[in-house]
């Protein structure tokens, strides 16, 4: 098989790390990968903040839903949606002033260009997963980094047109490291001709039919089917609501619709 | 070089694809590979929609900000965030009566869910951009799929907590495919350690003075530098406009809260 679709076939995520640091031309590469990856109009609407500070860590693995494994990754890396480096550039060049010449309106970034900021952010992160993969390197993806918005934007000194839309946990497999390749759902339930298809009892039951075989009777969620167990745990649970309430708080800032100096 | 790395790093856009179909046991594989992509839970927030239909090409290339090549591409793929189905499978599940006897809310999605959508689904097309790239077939994403969102949501039958985050146009290199890697932005622009740092003057005219060069006087924009160039054509340009008009238009959608039946 293609070594290429071997490596993103058997990758899984890594939440153990081999103890040892990342080399600094293995970081690199990853690094180098990520800036690689396809932007909007070249202009890469995202920057990477590298976290190896041990201090920073451990508020990290707080802050995004305790998760402990966080503090213990050699690296993490954080991908930042950002629209401020464009717009600090176009206050470096004169746009505001150009635009009143040319009778053009200068307008601050909106939410198109806060998702054209993620999709940038999120695709190099992905071109880093797969780089990391081949070099031996775990991942994890903590899409938690999304939460705290205003602790984070402290810690790690974020102006309004940046957001952490996902961070990485980084390090080597160790020795007898097992990967278990998690199943996918049938690809008839995610993949459609042509429009969207919504799908009816009989198909979720036929979906989910090996999830229900994990719901045991007294869970922990009083949840008597595979549905109500994910809510409980997921959709319906305070990291999800501090997710939510963290990405409005972050959208606020990002609206503010002024041009910062 | 590693294989990966080296497919990753000659990766470029592709807008020009040889008329031949795209192999059936290739496009499977494609989608595999974008289907192993991690993602929130392992819950797969999204959807795929795979869009061969002349006369629904040629639609796109329209919507799109009017980019024909669109419609000559043999396949198109369009990535959706999608928390429908979720919703739906929460439905069949009688989740909404579980809360009651639980005391829990019952919440629709919110924007953390939103971008968590966004975020599985553009993991995903980085997969298959990768893949399909080791496949020998040329990909470019098209963020304008985030335009016209009205229009875009009755064409490919889009309920509400659905949103088109990205589409790829595939299709294969033609035999004289010359490819030209084009530069990127240097690391220390992109790349910071532990926090984010804004640049000054002196930085952006080191970090774009390879573009500088091809402002020429008298250009369609009136632009006297780089910066101004690239507002005139992209952040201030009226597909830009009706992007973030687009995306305002698609939260509001998301926004109702109310869980449809």
């Amino acid at each position: 098989m293609n070594e290429v679709l071997s490596v993103i076939k058997n990758r899984t995520s890594l939440r153990k790390y081999d103890k040892k640091e990342i080399r600094e031309e293995h970081l690199n590469e990853v690094l180098e990968s990520a800036m690689r990856a396809p932007t909007a109009g070249n202009m890469m609407f995202y920057s990477i903040l590298v976290i190896k500070d041990k201090d920073k860590k451990e508020i990290l693995s707080k802050t995004c839903d305790n998760q402990p494994f966080i503090a213990s990754a050699p690296v993490v890396l954080i991908f930042l949606a950002d629209l401020q480096r464009q717009y600090d550039y176009y206050e470096a060049s004169g746009v505001e002033e150009y635009c009143r010449k040319n009778n053009m309106d200068y307008t601050a970034p909106g939410k198109g260009d806060f998702l054209l900021g993620c999709s940038d952010a999120l695709i190099a992160a992905q071109n880093a997963v797969i780089t990391a993969e081949a070099l031996s390197i775990g991942s994890c993806y903590i899409g938690d980094v999304m939460e705290n918005y205003e602790k984070h934007r402290e810690i790690l000194n974020l102006p309004d047109y940046t957001f952490p839309i996902c961070m990485l946990a980084l390090g080597y497999y160790e020795e007898d490291a097992k990967k278990i390749i998690k199943p996918r759902f049938d690809k008839k339930y995610i993949v459609f001709d042509e429009e969207y298809k919504r799908l009816n009892r009989e198909e979720f039951k036929e979906m989910y039919r090996e999830n229900e075989k994990f719901v045991v009777k007294g869970n922990k969620f009083n949840a008597d089917n595979f549905g109500q167990l994910i809510y409980g745990r997921k959709s319906g649970s305070n990291f999800m609501k501090e997710m939510n309430r963290s990405v409005e708080a972050a959208l606020k800032f990002w609206d503010t619709h002024k041009i910062e100096n």
